[in-house]
């Protein structure tokens, strides 16, 4: 198979809204008036980002839904991609299952493959989305780290720590339940964008990040954005562990075993959540509560922005912890 | 040196007419009314597309060139791009002269910087690039592919096959006077987009694309695009082969070395040339002349457009030639 055969099998289907879609030099996308158009780009690595054994399947899903994640932080509604692959060989029982679980997770938020590269090499997996913002009399309305306001809530979506759970387990470094580690394992591996979410809160959000590297990591760039500091509830974030809820009856020996320390830094330094991190001044706590039903996704407050600099752990009693939560860095 | 430190040192700069660049989920590019967005990605990888002891300067603008060639071939003026980039490791002596050799391109461009990611791995450089292109009463004035006619020109621009014998040169296939080859890998390892010639040619020519896998395998995505056949002078290519005019004087032994047939396939099936392969209407003569004058960029007629399908080659008396030159293909 060849690398035109191969794209044509595999990943060119025909353009719904895009102008132009794979087979030119390049793609066309005309954004509609009064929008702006928001670009992200993640390359995904084998041995970094996935283990080689992984399901081509769950990793298709996962190449998109890391970027469709940062689409969700700013707000944006996902349009297009473009999709480049470095594969060791054109293997059909790899990209069929690869190209089905990236293109069903692509239909389902209607954003079409419009381009991109093939060529031999060690794999590695580089996706470039583009999504849309409105601009409202001259305003963007994109969700940016930077507008956070000292006094401002601090929410997360969903789940945090269970990728964490599931790559410590798989590398060895603790026993978890079969059943525990499956659900844990979905997380790391079939991570939900949270486009819905990102988009219910334009407007309503001062700020926002996904959580991709650890969630104090990526507060802290909102922090730094923003020149502020927080404070975080560190028990309330820990309670979304999800493996710790579901760890019940006969599976409570596992949940006792792990220690409350464990717990935190799964929730608060795991990584590869993509979960949405936003702030929003008290006065919008009934907005996010809509906006979080509106797109059916969870939304816990977990603490607040502060003027004076830093970050601040609580625990259950109020009282302050000493952090040393690192969060992930490729080159650190 | 961290992952977020090596950004901002090599790569973070002001934006100077994107809406927004490095430093948050995503940029935010605003086009402007009446143009759409001409999108291109292309992945380079350690081995197939540069040698490990590849100059970083050179790498860095060959990384971009090969990027703004598609934006060139559709008559795209490149705005900005992202890069995606897996490094083994946060070198400072690879990064600087990497960065320097990219930007310097970038800029002579217009071409800003605006987003991408970084990651530890195998080196891996992927560029998602974005040129604008007008939209006159509903019509895209991009160049594609499939608008050829028959009894159109064919043209190149500027020289073919240096960037392959300097290849092949450097592989130890061939023997080349320093001097020669000097100059040949120049065009390997530093090929100039063709974005201003591009940009003259928008309602000139009537299909074009960039010249990366050999002439005649880009020429075959043409008539495949257009439905129609070509004939072409194989003889007019070879003589655009440049290291066979400046091997002259005492340096003519390599070039009586080499024999017409070698010349043929370098120019013909050589790759790597990143110049414009493009058809226009008989009538337009002065029209792309006027346009390779205006974009100071030679342009060479090499062919035509015919109804017949099929590629026809002719040598210099017109005879025809069998046809046994391969294009590239990563998985060939």
């Amino acid at each position: 198979m060849g690398e035109f055969d191969l794209i044509q099998r595999y990943f060119k289907r025909p353009v719904q809204h895009s102008a132009l879609g794979i087979g030119d030099d390049c793609a066309l996308l005309q954004p509609r008036a009064n929008t702006q158009l928001a670009i992200s780009s993640d390359m995904l690595v084998q041995g970094r980002h996935f283990f080689a054994d992984v399901d081509p399947r769950t990793l298709g899903h996962k190449a998109l839904a890391v970027n469709l994640s940062d689409l969700a932080a700013c707000g944006a509604k996902p349009l297009a991609f473009t999709l480049a692959l470095a594969l060791p060989s054109a293997d059909a029982s790899w990209l069929e299952p690869f190209s089905q679980g990236l293109l069903a997770l692509a239909d389902a938020h209607g954003c079409e493959l419009i381009g991109g590269d093939t060529t031999a090499g060690p794999l590695n997996i580089c996706i470039t989305v583009f999504g849309e913002v409105p601009v409202f009399a001259g305003q963007s309305q994109a969700l940016l780290r930077s507008g956070a306001q000292a006094g401002d809530d601090l929410y997360v979506s969903g789940n945090l720590g269970d990728a964490r759970l599931a790559l410590d387990a798989l590398l060895g470094k603790l026993s978890v339940p079969a059943d525990v580690l499956l659900r844990a394992r979905t997380r790391l591996e079939m991570p939900t964008p949270r486009v819905a979410l990102g988009h219910a809160l334009r407007g309503v959000a001062s700020s926002a990040i996904d959580v991709s590297d650890g969630l104090l990591g990526d507060l802290g760039h909102i922090l730094q954005a923003s020149k502020l500091g927080a404070t975080i509830a560190t028990d309330t974030a820990a309670q979304l562990v999800a493996a710790r809820a579901y760890s019940t009856g006969s599976r409570d020996v596992f949940r006792h075993s792990i220690s409350a320390e464990q717990w935190r830094r799964w929730a608060l330094a795991g990584g590869d959540d993509y979960e949405l991190l936003f702030s929003a001044a008290v006065g919008q706590r009934a907005a996010v509560a809509a906006a979080a039903a509106l797109s059916q996704t969870p939304v816990t407050r977990i603490g607040q922005m502060d003027a004076t600099p830093g970050l601040r752990l609580q625990d259950a009693q109020g009282q302050l912890l000493a952090n040393s939560f690192a969060s992930f860095d490729h080159f650190a």
